[in-house]
């Protein structure tokens, strides 16, 4: 069975000029990897008509099946319609369903009353030559062509309204259209050693890999992710190869796993919490509310998260979890001392079983010599025991935080599984 | 002046399965545009020697610089260092500068003690036709290459070592190398209205502007950005001609601006109340934190900003917020009376001038038929006043954080205007 590729553009000035990060690449490209299509390129250009024409060109050459993002709003900085109406030879009419659709989404969702705009009803015109695809979170539908063999499907880059057509449209069409072979892809979660180190340890079982299953390195925030990789044409089967390798190299990292799955730590945490039906907390003053997004982006995580006090200033250290003011200013807010406090003040205050608790200098100001910018200590506690971590980081502002809650959450992690 | 013209290859399976989001190329574009290199292209390659070398080719002849990011760690799945070596015709010798500062990194930043690994001193072997580019950061240094009077940099994946490179090294070279034309864009924010009705209000002024100055509509979680951008030789003389255009759009969408400049609300709302001498806090419930989080990616944020109280559990919206058992019992958690008792306690136990209060339920589960995911309330407050706002999303739970997050930081920002 012959590969099915896949190759991505996405239109728009503003990710060129650095003003919109793509995540609707990373979204379609997960999608796609599960029903086995590889993405082989993915091509950023800007709303300029030659350079998208080139780009059709291009891609066609390379694979099998290109999709399209962006360009499709009501707004005249917005060719991409038109210009695909000329590639694929159409001209343009008014779909009823979609003009239906715009006008339902307007005048019932939307609750709009006055009339529509011309700009508005514009959305429901088509290229003949399309397939339209149905987008029920928005007024700019999908549309398919086909030509020499290939098949181009152009999306909104609105990514809600990306997504739903991906999983409602286009994956049921792939499926239908081509035969697919099966990729399977198993990811260890390590931390607390580097990429080099990690390569080391695998350097005699990495060459005992059959040439099909591929083996990554994917660094992330201090933590090191090794994924193996496979394709074949049974799930069952190729799994069946691939799981005793991943086993093998979990034992010879074992020192340094944290989970045996592609998952955030915030994940991991709340199922070792659902499991021992215990609760949480957490005490955040430099991570500034990021640990709780993190473990408030888990659908569920009511059930055993109460809550955080994110405690920025003095004031809320002393009133909210109780640290003595003599403590802050005889050690200073980022000290050993005030961190045991604050998780202590935690415990009582949120009324949970584990807490973490963070103070540090994340920059780009308010470091001194003792305690330059990077400086962090953290405490992880439970009713009975409270135990401290220092780091010494040497990021900006944005990566300090990052890799803060990562070591926060894995501290956690592990102070759990040692007092339960 | 011809314009200089950029390309961006990343390399990395990691970002053709979806696994990684690439930030590296938002930010080198934005280096890139100030100081006026037009990136053109940007094209994502996984690991595969042919796709590498096809894109080096393609991408040659869209642009007169080829930034290449990715591929250089130590491990066996990074290809890019051999590739480039023969893609220029050179071979690999040891670069003495590189390898004494990977020993340095070593021995006195990581304190590793036992002897390197072979494939941490490889990261100081180059290609003998590049020049290299000390990367302060990390071990993987930069290269530069010249071939057909096009120049090729490549770069380590690593955000933070890559955006270290940039800024010491590779502009730099390329204010030296290039004689760039000057690009100015201008962004308004707005909210409240649709890009559609937007482009409606701006129909007889868009036609006004030379053909020169571009204006684009960035649609961005409910609130749509106006870009104004132009291109020219001299700074003064460009921007001297955007700004009056500028004005006048602002003028006519004067209802609906938030904010003349490009900037998240986060850093609109520090600097009035820095302007104004007051401080804030957040009660979160259905967000979870992400409002602090916002807030404190601001470097400063610590001069207005108090903290947060985030109660995702009844206890901790009675216990901290003081919000009654009895409230709670009668409308529900997310309910006006409970936001407002939210905010007033807020006001209180964070000792602030202002607050803002969000409670709602963002799916994918916990919805009932009077209470649908995505109902939200929010409360803003000040000691002497509440302003209650309800929302009705219909999107994804990360969305629906999102939006909530960026309608609360925008209601509180109207809030803090009509009532200091």
């Amino acid at each position: 069975m012959n590969n099915v590729n896949a190759s991505i553009i996405t239109i728009g000035d503003e990710l060129l000029i650095g003003q919109t990060i793509d995540t609707n690449s990373a979204f379609i490209a997960q999608e796609f990897n599960k029903i086995g299509i590889l993405i082989k390129r993915r091509v950023a250009v800007g709303d300029v008509y030659d350079d998208i024409w080139q780009a059709l060109d291009e891609e066609a050459r390379n694979a099998d099946i290109i999709i399209i993002t962006g360009g499709l709003g009501p707004t005249a900085d917005d060719i991409t319609k038109p210009l695909l109406c000329n590639y694929f030879g159409g001209k343009m009419v008014v779909d009823q369903e979609v003009l239906a659709h715009v006008k339902y989404l307007f005048e019932v969702i939307f609750r709009r009353t006055g009339p529509m705009l011309e700009s508005n009803l514009k959305q429901a015109e088509v290229p003949d030559v399309c397939t339209v695809l149905m987008n029920q979170r928005g007024t700019a539908p999908g549309m398919l062509f086909k030509k020499d063999n290939k098949v181009f499907i152009s999306l909104p880059g609105v990514p809600h309204e990306m997504k739903g057509l991906i999983k409602n449209e286009v994956i049921p069409f792939l499926l239908k259209e081509f035969t697919m072979p099966v990729i399977v892809h198993k990811t260890a979660f390590t931390a607390g050693i580097g990429e080099s180190f990690l390569a080391e340890l695998l350097k005699d079982f990495e060459p005992t890999l059959p040439s099909h299953i591929k083996l990554a390195y994917l660094p992330n925030y201090g933590m090191v992710k090794l994924r193996l990789s496979t394709v074949g044409e049974k799930k069952e089967d190729i799994e069946n190869e691939l799981v005793p390798y991943f086993e093998k190299m979990m034992e010879i990292v074992k020192e340094y796993l944290v989970w045996d799955k592609d998952e955030g730590l915030e994940a991991v945490i709340g199922k070792i919490l659902l499991e021992k039906g215990k609760t949480m907390g957490t005490a955040e003053s430099c991570t500034g509310g990021y640990i709780a997004h993190l473990i408030t982006t888990i659908p569920g995580a009511s059930a055993y998260y109460s809550g955080s006090v994110v405690s920025y200033s003095y004031e809320a250290k002393e009133n909210i979890l109780g640290v003595k003011k003599d403590t802050l200013e005889k050690t200073g807010a980022v000290s050993k001392e005030t961190v045991i406090e604050m998780a202590k003040g935690a415990i009582r205050t949120l009324q949970v079983d584990y807490v973490i608790a963070v103070s540090g200098i994340m920059g780009p100001d308010g470091g001194t010599e003792d305690k330059p910018v990077g400086t962090v200590w953290m405490a992880a506690a439970n009713k009975e025991k409270v135990e401290t971590l220092k780091l010494n980081l040497r990021f900006d502002r944005q990566r300090n935080i990052s890799t803060t809650t990562a070591n926060a959450l894995n501290f956690l992690r592990k102070f759990i599984l040692a007092n339960s």
